[in-house]
């Protein structure tokens, strides 16, 4: 699986103040920090502080700061499609567009974008009416977002579908809608598309966030999860990733299993 | 989910040798802290090193020494019916056999001793042949188990199927096997049977024991996973259950989950 590391956000208050300085050095620190904890992605999200007009150039700035620290690829994450479109024409590798719903109007802006690229796309199993209640509404949504990946033309293994994980302590009965979404996306298309998660979702103002959210990510391997937004700090939460792949018989057992497969470098 | 305490087995040694002594004390002593930590069940084996004529008394000991002690039911552990039988005779509340195979001769056997003591029963998925390799072969005797409880009138929430787990570090293959039987066991019938697994033989002379046993019993849960037989001086399996009840919104969401479902007594 594809361990995709969250810490370059606007949200997080070190990035946002690195962001309005144009201070490189905090965006490196978790660059590299997260290279070493076995990062196979960075997300990059410039995050909610910073301006429309801005968001394109803050996008650009930090793609080009991460690959001139370490030489992992990103994941551009904003809403707007002009900060999409600075972060992939300064990108080195193949990125992944975070993201597009299954809105018709995101998808005719951000399919043509990620083949342009040759990016992967992550794509939210929600429309203009939200987040469906249930694991068939969520599909119905997925395939629309399959079909129209596939009208443009995007190879299937490029597009990540995000069954929209919800905090389970106001949505508790929509966990198991979302498990029940990611085994059967395996089913929709062959090859099947790929399933994505942001994991802290899960356990958002909730205690004992690092239990919910290694508890949540080894039921997601176990459905099918191909790679997760997570916090590469949560040395608990590698250890179960790694205990999960033995399980799944997606690494050959060996006793060192766990020094292993977290990769440190 | 019912948690059935694994450490009243023969062979442990304190408890072979309190047998052999007869010295209820480790015995008591087992009850009380599985009791404690809180187990619904208590597993109890005479283990390999009690005569076979003897087993039948040992087992009868055994009972009477944990329901002295404690207020629960016990999951009687032998591979001999006599020593079942006279288990039975003496326990209070629903005890559960442990167990039948696929094998006829034996289900022609168990069967009615659960029926006659109105115990629930557990069925190995395997038969003189041993193992079957993949979860389409389990589920054929998983059927032979429930179609022969039915025949003899045994309701089916007193079947528990055990899809029976391999050691991971000589059958990798067989972990997603075990989870995909366990997911189309809950088809089977209607009410469906229950599941139930000893869960630290996926580990056995595995390093990181207790890693993967937890994280193999949040995939088993997610699976749908009724009962596991379990270590429960294992602090941090009892929080990955306590977790994984949350996600799968078998309790409801409270900040306080941890110290609530880990059931101190």
């Amino acid at each position: 699986m594809l361990l995709i590391g969250e810490r370059i956000n606007g949200m997080f208050k070190d990035i946002r103040e690195a962001i309005l300085n144009q201070n490189p050095e905090p965006v490196r620190h978790w660059a590299n920090y997260q290279y070493k904890a076995g990062a196979d992605y960075l997300d990059l999200s410039p995050g909610p502080a910073v301006e429309i007009e801005a968001q394109p150039r803050i996008m650009a700035w930090l793609v080009e700061t991460v690959q001139k620290a370490v030489s992992l690829p990103c994941c551009l994450d904003s809403t707007n499609p002009a900060a999409i479109q600075a972060g992939l024409s300064v990108h080195q590798g193949k990125a992944i567009i975070n993201s597009t719903s299954a809105e018709q109007k995101k998808m005719d802006t951000l399919f043509p974008l990620a083949l342009k690229y040759r990016a992967a796309i992550i794509g939210l199993t929600m429309n203009e009416k939200g987040v469906p209640q249930n694991a068939a509404d969520r599909l119905a949504l997925a395939m629309e977002l399959v079909v129209n990946a596939d009208q443009y033309g995007l190879p299937m293994e490029d597009l990540y579908l995000d069954p929209v994980v919800l905090p389970c302590n106001v949505a508790q009965e929509q966990v198991k809608e979302v498990l029940e979404t990611m085994r059967q996306i395996k089913i929709l298309a062959t090859p099947p598309p790929r399933i994505v998660i942001g994991l802290s979702n899960i356990s958002q103002n909730c205690l004992n966030r690092n239990l919910l959210n290694r508890t949540f990510l080894i039921m997601g391997l176990a459905a099918g999860l191909d790679a997760a937004i997570v916090d590469l700090t949560d040395e608990n939460l590698l250890e179960a990733v790694a205990a999960a792949r033995i399980l799944l018989n997606q690494e050959i057992y060996c006793d060192s299993f766990l020094s292993v497969f977290k990769k440190r470098r």
